[in-house]
Formats: C-alpha cells, sequence, structure tokens
C-alpha cells in the first residue's frame, strides 16, 4: 500500500506541474485518469487490508475484538463485504419507488413474475457467460453438490423453460433480484459486487418482431416514467452484423471475438478497435478496414435501404434475414409510437454469446461523454481547480440492454436422435440497470428531505398523561387502519415528541393533555401548517378523532 | 439406497400386520413414525442421488446431455440446488399477497425497511448461533475474503445497527428476505435450504415492555389479516426460565444446555424430557423433578401471582425481574387489546443463544397436534386405510417467533477499557415464518384459480384483421394507463385469442373486425358476463373506447 501512496503522490505533482505550465488539455485529461486509477486501486486496497481481515479473524468469534487505536476509540473492524453494501431506510424509499415504477410498466403489458433461488448447480451456469465465467461466485462444496450464485436472470429462466416447457411454452415473465459478480467494484457508479437487475422477457413462438418491438415499447416507458431525461435506444442485429463479417471476409471462428472489439466503439475510438482487430486478433488489415466502413454507420429506418443497395451485404443470406427483421421491426415501432428514441447503430454487438437476433441498449443522453465536432466521444475533463475527475463528462455507460436469444432454452432441454434440441422456446427481452438508475436518482435528491416511513398520526401527550392513554388512542387508529405512533417512554418530553414529527415529516400529531382526557377531548395539529391560529390544536371530542383524521387524510 | 428401500417394504408389511391384528393405537402410530421417517430420508437420498449428480458433472459444459432413457424422452438431468424451489406466476401471486399483507401492518406501526447484502464476512455470524452455526453455507474462497450466506436477518442486523449507531440510535425496521440454512428439508411443510423471513424490530433504549406488547399487537394484526384461523401467542421470559433453572439446583454451566431440553416440551411428553435432562445432559434427577414442576406451567396474568408467591421462585432476584417485567407486560397488552391470544407458558424456551427478556412463539390452532384428555398432546395418526400419516394431525409448528436481545449490537461494537461495550442498543423483534404461512395458504385454493396477471383488456382481432390495427389499439389503451394484450400473430385463431381470456381470467374484450375500422367502431365484451344480448360485445365509437372502458374498469 506504502508504494502506491507514493505513486499517487508523485503524479498528484506531475498532475499540477503540467497544469500550471498550462500544458495540452488532453495531456492533463490523461494523467488525472492515472491519478484516478492510482487512487481507485488504493481505496480497493484498503477495503481488503490484510491486515485488517487478519485482525479481525484472530478475533475470538462472537466476543468484541480488542481496541484498536488506529481505527478510533475500540471500534471492532466491522464492514459489508467487498462490493456490496447495506441500503439505509431513505435509500430504500428510493429503490421501492424505482421498482413499483417499472414492475406497473410490466404489469400493463400483462408481465407476470416468478422467482428462482439465488444459487443453481454451478453446471447450469457453465458455458453461459463466456469470458465472463470466471466471475462467478461458487459456494464452498460443504458435502452436496456443487453450486453457484446466479450471474443473471436470464440463465435461470431459460433453465426454469426448460424444466417447465410443457406448462410454460409461452409467458411474459418480469423478475427483479439480485445477481452476484467478482468483478472489480466502482461502487458509486453502481457498479457492485451484488446487484439487482429487472429483467422482462417474451418466450414463445411467435410472428417476427411483433414481442421484440413490445419489449422496446415496455423499455421507453420504464424509462419515460423514471424521469431520468432524454434517452437513446442503439439497435442492432447479431445476423447483419454477422454477414458484414462474412462479406468483409472474417473467418467464421473469429467472428465472436471481433464482434467483442466492435462492442469497444462506444468507449475507443475506431483506430484503437481497428489495432485491437488486427494486432491481438490477427485480423487481416484490409478486412478491418472494410468492416470499419461498415460498422461506424448510424441512423433510422433510411439507413436499411443504404444497406439493401449494398452490392456485397444485399447478397449475403444471413445479412438479408436481419434487414427484413429490421424492416419489420421500424414498421411497428413506427405504430408503437417509439421512433423517436431509436438509432440504428451497427457499431453495436453487446458481449452476451447467447444472443441470436436483435439486440439493443439504452443510454441516457445526459450520463453520456459529449460528442466532439469530429464525431469521436470526448474524454472524461478534469474539475476546475481539483485533480478530479468531472464526473459529469464521464458516461455512466448502458442504462438497459437485452436481446433475443432462440437457442438458450434449448441448450438445457437435452437432443434428440438427430442432434436438435427437445424443446425451443425462443425469448426476448430486456434487463434494466437499476443500480444505475438508483445512484442517478440518488444524486437528485437530499438524502434528510426523503420520507422513508409512511406514519400518518403521531400521538403525543402533554402534563404527564399516562402511557396506557397514548397507547389506548394508538389502538384506536390501528384499528380504523390509521398510520401512527407514540413515544416508548412512561413520561416522554414534549420537545421530543415534536421533533419525531419533524424528523419523520409525519403530516398530524393527536395531542392528548390530562385535562382534557376527562373531558373526553383530544386535539388534532396538522404539523405542516404555519397557521398560527391553529398552535396548540384544534380541540374535539375523541369520539370524533377517527373521522376527523380519516377526512384530513383524505385531502392530503 | 436399496436398503433403506428394503427397509421400508420390511416395515410397511409389520405396519399392515399390526392393523390387521387390530393392535392397540398408539402401538401402530409409533411404528407408521418409523415408515414415514424411512420414507424421507429414501426421499432426501433421491433428491441427492450421488449417480445422477456424476452424470450431470460428466456432461460438457454448456451442451446438452446424453438421451437418459429413465428420464424419458431425451430430457437433460435439470433440477434446482437442493432445498431450494422455482416460485410459478400463480404462487408468486399468492407470495405477494401475503408480503403486501405484512408490510401494510408494519407500515401502519411506523416500519421503515433496510436491505442487507446476502452474504456476510464469516466472522460476523461466528458464535451467534450456538450448535446450528454447522448449517451456515459458506462461499468458497476464490481469493479475498471469507464470506458466508445470511442464517437469518437480526444478525445483519445488529450489524448494521454497530455499523451505523450513530445514526441509528433508534430505528424501527422491517426487513423481507431470503436466509439459507444447510438443513434436512421437508419441502412440503415448507422447511427449505433458501426461505423468506418477514422481521419487524424495534431498536432503542426505552422504557421496559412497551416496544415488546407493540410487537405482540404487530403480530396478532398480521396473523389476523392472513387470516390463518385461530392462533395463540405462548410467551415466556428468559429471566423466570434462568431463575427457575437457579433455584432447581441447575449449575450455571447447564442452563442453556437444559433449557434446550425444556423448549422440546412442545414435541415430545415431560418423561422424554426428563430422560434427556438426566441420562444425556447429566442433570441430577431431584433437580429435574423440581423444573418439571415449574415447566408444565401455563396461564395468563393468574399465573405471576402463583409466581410470586413460590417461596423460593418469589425470592430469586433473576425471576423477579422478570416476573416484573410480565406483570408490566399484561397490562400493556390488555390495553392493546391482545390478551386474548396470549398464553403463559413456562414450557417455551427458544433455542437462540442470544435472546435475555422476553420470549414468544404462535401457533395456530388449526395446525397444532390435538390435545389428549390427559393433556399431553396427541401424536400423529395413520389416514384410514393408508399406512401414511395424516397430516392434519401433525403441527406445521411455530408460525412466528421472537423476543428481546439486548446484547446483540454489543457483540459486535467493541468494549472499552473496563470490557463493556461500546455501544449498547437493546431489541425486540418478531420474524414471521412465511414459508408456512404460504404452504398453508396454497393448500387452500386451487392453482388454475389463482390470477397472476393484472391484464384487464385483450385487444381481439376478427376477420382478417392487420397486427399493427391491434397493435394501434393497444398503444392507445397503454397511452391511457390501462393494462392491455394482443396475440403476437399476423393471424391468430379466433378461438384462439377467447381462450386466452378466459385462461388468463382478463375482464374485457375489445373487439376489432374488418368492417368496423372503416367505420370507426370498436366493440366491448365483458368476458365475466354469461348476458346473451352483448354475446358479440357492444358496439362503441372508436374515440369512446378509452373513456368506456375506464368507466367500466372503475367499476370492477
Amino acid at each position: 500500500m506504502d508504494a502506491i501512496e507514493q505513486r499517487i503522490t508523485e503524479q498528484g505533482n506531475k498532475v499540477r506541474s503540467l497544469k500550471s505550465s498550462k500544458a495540452d488539455k488532453d495531456v492533463i485529461t490523461a494523467e488525472v485518469a492515472i491519478l484516478n486509477t492510482l487512487k481507485a486501486e488504493l481505496k480497493a486496497l484498503s477495503l481488503s487490508d490484510p491486515d485488517a481481515a487478519a485482525a479481525a479473524a484472530a478475533t475470538p468469534a462472537g466476543k468484541p475484538g480488542k481496541t484498536d487505536d488506529k481505527k478510533g476509540k475500540g471500534a471492532f473492524t466491522l464492514k459489508n463485504a467487498k462490493g456490496t453494501k447495506d441500503y439505509t431506510p431513505q435509500e430504500m424509499a428510493v429503490r421501492e419507488k424505482i421498482f413499483s415504477t417499472i414492475i406497473k410498466v410490466f404489469k400493463k403489458h400483462g408481465g407476470i413474475t416468478i422467482d428462482t433461488p439465488v444459487f443453481e448447480l454451478k453446471e447450469i451456469l457453465s458455458g453461459k457467460y463466456g469470458e465472463d465465467s470466471k466471475l462467478i461466485y461458487d459456494l464452498e462444496d460443504q458435502g452436496g453438490e456443487k453450486c453457484s450464485l446466479r450471474y443473471d436472470l436470464t440463465v435461470p429462466f431459460a433453465r426454469f423453460l426448460a424444466m417447465n416447457g410443457k406448462e410454460y411454452q409461452n409467458i411474459k415473465r418480469y423478475h427483479i433480484a439480485k445477481v452476484y459478480r467478482r468483478d472489480q467494484p466502482a461502487m458509486t457508479k453502481g457498479r457492485m459486487r451484488e446487484f439487482y437487475q429487472c429483467d422482462f422477457d417474451v418466450a414463445g413462438t411467435y410472428d417476427a418482431m411483433i414481442p421484440d418491438s413490445e419489449i422496446l415499447r415496455v423499455l421507453t416507458e420504464c424509462l419515460t416514467e423514471l424521469e431520468l431525461g432524454d434517452f437513446t435506444i442503439k439497435l442492432n442485429h447479431r445476423k447483419i452484423l454477422d454477414g458484414i463479417f462474412e462479406v468483409c471476409g472474417v473467418p467464421e471462428d473469429k467472428i465472436r471475438t471481433i464482434s467483442s472489439a466492435v462492442d469497444k466503439l462506444d468507449k475507443l475510438p475506431w483506430a484503437d478497435v481497428r489495432k485491437e482487430m488486427t494486432e491481438d486478433k490477427g485480423l487481416d488489415p484490409q478486412a478491418a478496414d472494410l468492416i470499419g466502413e461498415y460498422v461506424q454507420l448510424k441512423g433510422g429506418a433510411e439507413l436499411l435501404e443504404r444497406l439493401y443497395a449494398d452490392a456485397k451485404l444485399g447478397a449475403n443470406t444471413r445479412a438479408k434475414e436481419g434487414l427484413d427483421d429490421m424492416t419489420l421491426l421500424f414498421k411497428y415501432l413506427d405504430v408503437l409510437n417509439v421512433t423517436r428514441y431509436i438509432s440504428f447503430d451497427l457499431s453495436l454487438a453487446r458481449g452476451l454469446d447467447y444472443y441470436t437476433g436483435l439486440i439493443y441498449e439504452a443510454v441516457l443522453e445526459g450520463s453520456a461523454p459529449p460528442t466532439l465536432a469530429n464525431g469521436e466521444r470526448a474524454r472524461a475533463t478534469v474539475k476546475k481547480g481539483t485533480d478530479e475527475l468531472d464526473e459529469n463528462t464521464v458516461g455512466v455507460g448502458s442504462i438497459a440492454a437485452g436481446g433475443r436469444y432462440d437457442n438458450l432454452v434449448g441448450m438445457f432441454s437435452g437432443t434428440n436422435k438427430k442432434g436438435q434440441p427437445n424443446l425451443v422456446i425462443p425469448c426476448v427481452g430486456i434487463s434494466i440497470g437499476v443500480e444505475r438508475v438508483f445512484s442517478i436518482l440518488m444524486q437528485k435528491q437530499k438524502k434528510e428531505e426523503i420520507k422513508s416511513n409512511e406514519v400518518e398520526v403521531y400521538v403525543v401527550g402533554l402534563g404527564g398523561v399516562s402511557v396506557e392513554e397514548r397507547m389506548k388512542i394508538c389502538t384506536e387508529l390501528w384499528d380504523a387502519g390509521i398510520k401512527a405512533e407514540f413515544a416508548y417512554k412512561l413520561k416522554p418530553r414534549t420537545q421530543n415528541q415534536w421533533d419525531v414529527c419533524d424528523r419523520d415529516m409525519i403530516p398530524f400529531a393527536v395531542i392528548v393533555g390530562g385535562d382534557e382526557i376527562e373531558k373526553g377531548l383530544i386535539k388534532i395539529k396538522d404539523m405542516r401548517s404555519k397557521d398560527e391560529s391553529q398552535k396548540g390544536g384544534i380541540e374535539y371530542p375523541r369520539t370524533q378523532m377517527i373521522a376527523e383524521i380519516k377526512s384530513r387524510l383524505a385531502q392530503l
């Protein structure tokens, strides 16, 4: 760790000297990026500090640890596992708002939900995620089966269909649940090791592009309802991409790896991607140049004309199938009124192996790095007067992604004598990156302004009224279905009771005092009102309390 | 496995011969119980069949397995990990109903929610669960920290409070989430390796028994709202129990283990529990007999008088503290109007180590084994004409449980120089066993009668109307916030469209036909009505469609 700290100091000095010498902006940006990478490394190391971990392990189980003066007054070394976090009540309020917004849209389109276990037999997940398989969490072998934590919700869904295919030949299912990846975490950007996915998938044998187009409508409704600002949905088709690679002379066994390189075009300029293709992946430079002419194209439905008209591509069977799909899709998207969000983008390739047709990815306008005059993406810039990256210039990346995967269920169903799968259930779906949505929405509001409880009435006792009396009033309120609380003290201080009303943003107080009880009276105070005339609350006969509270709640 | 099958055959013959010889009923019952245990063992073995597991492991990853004729036509060996299951849309509908019912009650009492990760550092869980620690799932050490899946929601909550104690000195938190135990599963009884817990806990330093009594009110509201039938909440107090053990002469170091034996009194007769105390745990038989006199007592508040009056117990400091708590509690329970659900039961001891005060457990009347004339629980009986246990005579066990744990947060907070914890946050809480609730509610209804979708309108196309036309109508409905679906086919068969309405219990159909479209007309049909006069639907101008549907939905 000391070595990294040393390098951070040196790199910081370098950045400062470049700035004071008014060096080229791009040079400064690059050096700041190095500085930030070093800082992130240091942070990651601190989180998994071997000394701290060893100290914790040495503590006898279940007993408080020894005083650790470095960490402050006698604190036990307590933390979340790397890449995971707790959600506070305020954060949960925001998260539940996101989920309920999305679920409402899913249900509007006929979505029904299933649940699958957090862990699956290891074999179920094997061979589904390409290189990323190394990020799968395995459970320890404690005698029994080998299991792994789920990596996404798509593979367990396909496994569910393969097991229950007779009953579920077709289903519109949504699933909101946690998935697990042993990735390098970037917590503030919403990249964690434990995170939620919100998936909506349509399974079943249908006519071309009809469910696909509805999925895109579902996505636009979700992103609109979440009020995240402008967004673009980039579309492409695996068969068009495969056709391009074919006509450009990419050997069949290199298609997936060249496709991965193309997928980086949203982060790297073409020159870098070309270099990866030719130098790292050994592609003929001529083929790379031909690919470059296609994959930098983007536009709307009019791009289809151009590709059909392309002598080589228009004659390629695979590409032709993809183009026909896209033609149909654009027609449906017009009817569904979502064309304005769409960009047909030939650089979109998507990493996962299992896609077989249409693929898509949604990007927020506000969160994408700005585009420069030369058409390239701007690199991240530095905040004025600091060494830190301006987060506004860094893209959060895609906010949702998905596509068509017609063969995944068949991979689980076994094959017949001819080697064909026993069960074919074509699927198309979308996964919304809710953690990114969450981090964007959390930044928009002050934490202390988020109401995390739903309490409607606080029962305030004045002048030594007994706890049983306050409890009795609460019981009446609860019996009437009203959300109510009282102080858990025999003699609560008056100010403390008002403070709770304010802190928890409780709209009404029912006030009980010694004298009034005997007269059968209570007072009701609107805690949000600045009206001085109701300062001490307005008096009502106790028998009218429920009716009065209900009528006030109805007006909220 | 063959050995067990052999034993099952033999045991089955034995039971049949006892029955035909009209042997004593208790003898038959005991022999049937042995038979059922053997059957359960066989089932558990089949689930973790080593041959099947080996076959699955031998299959190349990601490729369909070889045809396995035993399992049917070319099926791949696909299954859930042991003790876990998928939830179908119908099951999810029931589960979500349960959750929303419980959450409504929690929120009514001011509950707010937090979330903690599914896995914790292994050290956090160590030493919290006594003997049951062997049931904790560990993650494989893939380089990094040692982690385990959470075993309950209470320990992570205490860890959260210890980490965030400054901000959360007091909180009413609920948490509904999955927990994990490597237990022997009994799926039909709702005992699984992955299962949900629904917890509500009040943390904070308050006056005695006030939050404790509200927790019991919360529990009665939940169980009442879930409509599970009559229930009893058994109460006891750790300090009373400890006082009893003290005055009966149990050595301090045997108190927890003798307490565990007492806890079995709901399943075993006193004679068996006494035997465990004296023979297995080496307790002086005289002490055991003294304990027996106390722990078989049960009743209401009047039992307190008797215990106060008891010469030995009334003079014991610990017991006295517990009795004072219970006196206060019964007073509050009266105000909260829940006394009628309560049974003060000195045999209740609860397994977990961390309870320090009041403990409780809710049992459903209908699901508990009947009580015999001699006051003992009846043993499970056999279904007429079969060898199988009558499930109605077997208790599902407790449906909810909890208690006060004042020292758990302190176990995480470290200690000062005097050895006292740095942070003390007393807690009391309840955990509802929703899987048992779920299995009871699922048995009450027919699966096919559960509506799992929320679709309000199905757009039916007649007479070759185009898919774009149906899509356009759906878009109008969606824009108006109406939940709607259409068939994903270019030319759907008419009957298939009606069938979907019936299967999915969709209340209304909007019917579009070729002729009507040109005239600007649609038809609306109430799918639940048997009224023949609206058989083909009632005609409306298309411009009135939304208003008419909305007005009909408002009347649902």
